[in-house]
């Protein structure tokens, strides 16, 4: 009774509905089939120019490309777009959830127009850069992770700074997401420092970090080096950087090695 | 020159190949083409039971489901076949390098037959438990977090929980993976008693924690409560359960409220 009266004061958004989409690292064959039907059936498409230029035009669909930094706007637009009837997706790249839109766009409804939160809206996730990345270089991300990122344009340094050292008490594997950019370049390499600190020479000697580059795209390169040979200068903004655990291993092999981190921890305090 | 004589040296394993794909958390909607695609080219699946029920039978196609907590055996399996020649899929449910059966074939390959090392092995990426989740529920992973894989079947209870008190310290949110067996039912008690103590009572009573089952299939479910409220018995092994950080939100609403972790974090010492 309460809920059919709610039902009615509810302004009825018509068919309209928004989806947030994850797009996968970039080959089309990471695009899940159930983002490809939402593209297919939608009004309007929403992202970054980069991940709008992924979508093929056709008759009768709006492609709204934006830059780079206007997420909060760009969310915005598409919840109008939908509370006004139209049929939205917001296109990320990778999983929408993971450091993308989706964040965003919850953001802006809960500031935003009351009408916003009875809109219909849905996230489908996509392959993420770190699982990827994980993939081409074999299983670093087997056993317990976290996963940070590394821009502090939304967060203070100093908390970055105590997630790695903390990260590494606990003896995760770590995967970095935009690790470092031309506005910012200092703070790989801090990242790094910290790192080798907390590791300490032997730790670093042993423990292996991941660049993957692009990974699907044809721009795509992998390198595997010891954590005391990293350099900032071996990640740019489209490099996923995943640092192993204690436990990772590398298999040498003829070509790329594996690298791996065992599904199982030894008891605590064992040799 | 070298490169040569190596090559010359080592068996070459004829057309074989091992591909280890993640299936997605259950619709096929969730499954990549390229993962498709694989098993369309394969002459053997292997795999967990309920993950190969998930292949369609075809002439040519050899389908081996074994039992659960068999990961290493089913791997050299897996290996061997691939060794002889033949196109083998693995097949696990999300994806294969998070707590799935990625990490499994590379212990395999590092312990087994040297040649096995040389065969051609791609891990094709899925769509991971806590990812379908989260989108689900809204965006609750969309700042730094880590994963857990509470099952100790692997690993000592002491390090799950040295885990779980520096992840709060960290302030990640968190996702966990096999909180809860019919053979260990006490484990995901105590792992919600040390998060309780840990976020302390105010902590307790605003951080929501999200117990979602089977997403993407018919038995799917999703519940939404405060750390406080949270329940053992709200959790089974089918279950993936998410805990939002200090910084997650709740968005009220009529249905299933929004649950999302804001992009940024206020400077350190904020109010």
């Amino acid at each position: 009774m309460s809920l059919a009266m709610n039902a009615a004061t509810v302004p009825t958004p018509a068919a309209g509905w928004l989806v947030i989409a994850g797009l996968g690292p970039g080959a089309e064959g990471c695009v899940t089939p159930e983002v490809s039907a939402a593209l297919a059936d939608a009004t309007d498409v929403v992202g970054y120019i980069p991940y709008v230029a992924r979508v093929a035009p056709r008759a009768g669909l709006r492609l709204h490309a934006s830059d780079n930094r206007v997420e909060l706007e760009r969310a915005a637009h598409a919840l109008r777009l939908a509370a006004e009837g139209r049929r939205v997706v917001v296109v990320s790249s990778g999983d929408p959830g993971v450091f993308a839109m989706a964040s965003a766009v919850f953001e802006a409804a809960e500031a935003g127009d009351a009408a916003w939160r009875q809109l219909d809206v849905r996230v489908l996730p996509g392959i993420t850069a770190m699982l990827a990345a994980a993939a081409r270089a074999g299983a670093p991300l087997g056993h317990d992770f976290c996963a940070i990122n590394l821009s502090d344009n939304l967060k203070p340094w100093t908390l970055v700074e105590r997630r790695l050292r903390l990260a590494v008490q606990a003896d995760f594997a770590m995967a970095f997401y935009n690790p470092r950019s031309l506005a910012r370049p200092e703070g790989f390499a801090r990242t790094l420092a910290v790192l080798r600190e907390a590791c300490g020479a032997a730790g670093s000697a042993a423990r292996p970090v991941i660049f993957a580059r692009a990974v699907s795209t044809p721009d795509e390169s992998l390198r595997v080096v010891a954590l005391q040979d990293a350099q900032p200068e071996m990640a740019d903004m489209r490099t996923v950087v995943i640092v192993g655990s204690s436990l990772t291993r590398v298999i040498a092999r003829a070509g790329r090695p594996w690298v791996y981190t065992p599904r199982s921890a030894p008891p605590e305090g064992a040799a």
